[in-house]
């Protein structure tokens, strides 16, 4: 399997919570903040609940076809005044599953988030990726991203 | 006028849109972007009217307290999986009015919408600011914030 063809871009349905959270925490940022327990706390499936009834919001996952779920996105198309009321895209939660890595799996995520994104009048599109995550800029960068803002974060 | 108390922060309303889109447009990124014509074009009445019946958004305005809309905020606090399926606050469109700036106004605005995400059980907070807005990377690190992110974007 080493095409795009052999994965699929699809929305996430509640029983793929567990896998998304996997990937989430397959992380050395994401490790400690994770609570990847067995069954799964019920915080991320009211979560899910909350994501899966928001009309802003898609959590898209690349499904290998064999019932496997392998990356993840999450898309936020948010209202705003700016760039003559235009909506803005965010996209979050970026993952691969490192079993999958180099096979285009976030590349299609990406590129539907922003099909997504242009189909809904998005002039802009908004990510943020920690300082470290050199690679991950470099991908961002040539799929047209550009590294203009500073991103800043507040953690409570 | 030196105070904090000389002016509140409120919700918005229709009738603030066309100082907040004055606000918006006079700056050296945002002039390009804005049309700032009288009557303004409906397309901002338009995302006013989207933003305004969104219960994840709130587009927070500086009161003077004699009718002039001096400052705003636009607030997203949006659900998702990570950080244990806590919400995630995002700042978009700070802006002050230009004679109104070192009164506290922009810090009274982040400090109200920070409560706010803090009060909807958010554990982040995040914002881009462009490169080239030395002093507003500044203010937010005063204010608490990490240069943690790289902050990317896409125009379309």
């Amino acid at each position: 399997m080493t095409s795009s063809s052999a994965f699929t871009i699809r929305r996430a349905r509640r029983d793929d919570v567990d896998a998304i959270v996997a990937m989430l925490a397959d992380d050395p940022l994401g490790s400690a903040r994770e609570r990847l327990e067995t069954p799964l706390p019920p915080c991320y499936f009211a979560a899910f609940e909350a994501i899966d009834r928001d009309p802003n919001i898609q959590l898209m996952v690349a499904d290998d076809g064999a019932g496997a779920v392998i990356g993840c996105l999450q898309l936020c198309v948010l209202p705003g005044l700016s760039s003559q009321g235009s909506p803005r895209a965010l996209i979050e939660d970026v993952r691969v599953a490192a079993h999958c890595r180099s096979r285009g799996v976030g590349e299609q995520l990406v590129r539907r988030a922003l099909a997504e994104a242009r189909g809904k009048g998005c002039r802009l599109v908004e990510l943020l990726t920690h300082h470290t995550r050199v690679d991950a800029q470099r991908f961002y960068e040539r799929l047209g991203f550009a590294r203009s803002h500073v991103g800043m974060t507040m953690r409570f």
